[in-house]
């Protein structure tokens, strides 16, 4: 998802103030290697609202990176939600708890009505895990089809179809990847026949084809009537393997991709004119509280709640959806979707005015606020990550915080709150206009 | 963990009043039919308050099951830290947050000096999940061990390692179980070696030995001389095959088995004498709010880190360290682990006295408040599920909760708030020995 350059590294330590050091020394000490800071020079804040996260001196920062606090920064309705429950009671699902059905009623009335069965879980990959057990146990085969630099999660099951993690040498063998869809997606279709042909031939079987529907990992394809037939022509060629259709919805999902009248909603799978088997949510769900979920066909719950056994601890529970519910009423109240849809568009149009001017700007993709920026080598036009990555760090520099992503680490990725207003969009391209200048 | 017949189930639904009914049949409407309810008559609670839940008509309960809310329910200084953290900001570990620097500080200081590095994830199941990740990923292996009846949790690799969950055919090929410690531990080792020489002749070699170190779901086994003995034991031949030790301590964890004067601390292995390489934790961390964590020896979690990209979006986030840290500073300063030994010694005595009274009970096992006491047929002194769900649901109707748990279910599991009082274990005591008579 997010290069290796954008991170802090070792020999950056020189240039940094005290404190920020010694931070960084004893975080250092206490956590896991495996842990990473944003930037050359880390980001210390303290405080957030909206869309602005300020330091410990005040410095504002414009956050146009961070899609979990989707509602905006420590939004005081949500805020209170957990405070007020947290106080009353916080149990599990196997007492009765009102809020967690008048809950669940308000998110499925947002789906398909074939997608009517809701569980809930701490975290997007427990979501993806949860999928593909069902998907399996449904369907008694093995084989499970991604794109080609997929990620949905971090468990052990969901590392291994999750290429984008550790390339496809860390797949599992039953995991085939097909390219997303590109063009008009007959490389898609042409690599989701290869696939399935190879899963049944190595007696793995089609157990599903899961597609995050933003494409986030894999460039950001915003949805079209292309999208559309291809992923239709995948899902027909999946479902007459016998395997299912899982839509991750964790990073699209609540709203991201806007909502404009009479136009799709809050699902990413809708824009796509898609009908999946399994959905999974997840990141703003609650606005940064852990809560996501599985929303699927009934038949298949059914089948696997007779068999396996299934209990999450601290999923349910009335705090975790009071904080879900207060995240949802803000999101309609203050119609974010839609706003998305206009603000986005604004933002894209900035943008590609951007990129008129400057050349080593390729291209703008993505729908609603979830923005892609290709950004390129003028001499060749050849994907550019060095110079993504630098544009990150100086858009830092420059109080505005995004990322860069995509297969070849050379998209700035601009995902923000979906808050993120048209003043907020025109400082975006400011600053970014006053960036690429400076690096050309 | 819990049998079957504790849970509400289709045919009780006639005794139910209209409330209670109409709360089940909208709740099975739209949540997976694998959710379950305890009781055959489900109880709606809308209020806790250290060891007490309410229903809404006010009416209390003495809880002497749930170790979630381990520092009593809704306890106030935990809402307070949550309350007002969540009002100022909640982001994620890429940017700098001394909070979590602090909290990783003090709970390390707790495990012995080897286990230093701290990786924050959002559930005991991916606690274990990458517990066993980093395991396989450091030696090379596949193979895992786990006692008969183990519970881990629910991700496809830790259901995969988890008898409980679906008997020994629902485990992965590279599983193999021992029996627990019980009498003098010879059983265990002797499975222990088989278990290796069977992992190594498959072609799994040896990747981990996994234990709860309170033997919740193999039937709560103190800590003894024996216990100690015969898990160095079983350690030392894991090693020698190249595994390592994983102490599962998300049940155990944080003083649940007591704590006096000179004697172990926090952590269930302590008591047992072991020294593992990687430690979970989870269940009672937060009080409800979802955070667990894996605790290891650095050189392992340094592999991983260089060679494997983990990221968990929710862990280790400002409101979460927040939680973390209110309930660890609220179970040292109420002085919570060794209220837990003392009155649990004094829950236990009461038990024992019971158990001269009525050939119903067996034995009273465990320490400090995790308890289980076993009830058999007093014709034949077999285990009896039957009789042991029977008193779970007579105690319901007494307003006392607690469950039946182990491998034949016929154990009360009896495992409340670390407040439960003196008072609080009479009443338990009494209202069983009611219950106990009523069965007679």
């Amino acid at each position: 998802m997010i290069g290796p350059a954008t991170y802090f590294r070792p020999e950056h330590r020189a240039g940094l103030d005290d404190r920020t050091r010694t931070l960084i020394d004893r975080r250092e000490a206490v956590l896991s290697p495996g842990y990473r800071l944003f930037y050359a020079h880390p980001l210390e804040f303290v405080r957030g609202s909206g869309t602005s996260l300020y330091t410990r001196d005040g410095t504002e920062y414009l956050d146009a990176y961070n899609n979990v606090p989707s509602v905006g920064h420590a939004h005081p309705r949500v805020t209170a939600a957990i405070a007020e429950q947290a106080a009353q009671l916080n149990t599990h699902t196997r007492y009765l708890h009102e809020g967690l059905i008048d809950y669940a009623e308000l998110l499925l009335g947002s789906f398909d009505d074939t997608l009517d069965t809701l569980t809930l879980v701490c975290t997007g990959s427990e979501a993806n895990d949860l999928a593909l057990r069902v998907a399996k146990h449904a369907t008694g085969n093995r084989g499970v089809i991604v794109t080609e630099n997929a990620y949905h999660g971090v468990t052990t099951e969901i590392a291994a179809i999750s290429p984008s993690l550790g390339g496809i040498d860390s797949l599992a063998e039953w995991v085939r990847t097909v390219r997303p869809p590109v063009g008009d997606g007959t490389e898609m279709v042409a690599d989701a026949r290869a696939a399935i042909a190879a899963l049944q031939a190595a007696g793995h079987g089609v157990a599903a084809f899961i597609v995050d529907t933003a494409f986030a990992s894999d460039g950001f394809i915003a949805p079209s009537p292309e999208t559309a037939t291809a992923l239709a022509e995948v899902a027909r060629l999946v479902r007459a393997a016998g395997g299912v259709i899982i839509a991750d919805e964790v990073q699209p999902g609540f709203g991201r991709l806007g909502r404009r009248a009479g136009a799709p909603g809050l699902w990413g799978y809708r824009h796509h004119d898609m009908t999946p088997d399994l959905v999974t949510i997840g990141k703003p769900m609650a606005n940064g509280f852990p809560v996501a979920g599985l929303v699927a066909r009934r038949e298949l719950m059914q089948q696997f709640g007779e068999h396996v056994r299934y209990f999450n601890t601290f999923a349910g529970t009335p705090v975790s959806v009071a904080a879900a519910r207060a995240t949802w009423e803000v999101l309609h109240d203050e119609q974010l979707p839609e706003h998305a849809a206009t603000v986005g568009d604004e933002l894209r149009g900035m943008l590609v005015e951007l990129a008129a001017r400057h050349d080593r700007v390729h291209a703008v993709r993505g729908a609603g606020l979830y923005l892609g920026v290709d950004i390129v080598d003028p001499a060749t036009g050849e994907p550019d990550s060095a110079a993504a990555v630098s544009l990150v760090g100086a858009l830092r520099e420059r109080r505005i915080l995004i990322s860069a992503s995509g297969r070849d680490n050379a998209a700035l990725k601009v995902r923000p709150p979906l808050p993120f207003s048209r003043a907020d969009a025109e400082r975006l391209t400011t600053e970014l206009d006053g960036a690429l200048s400076d690096l050309a």
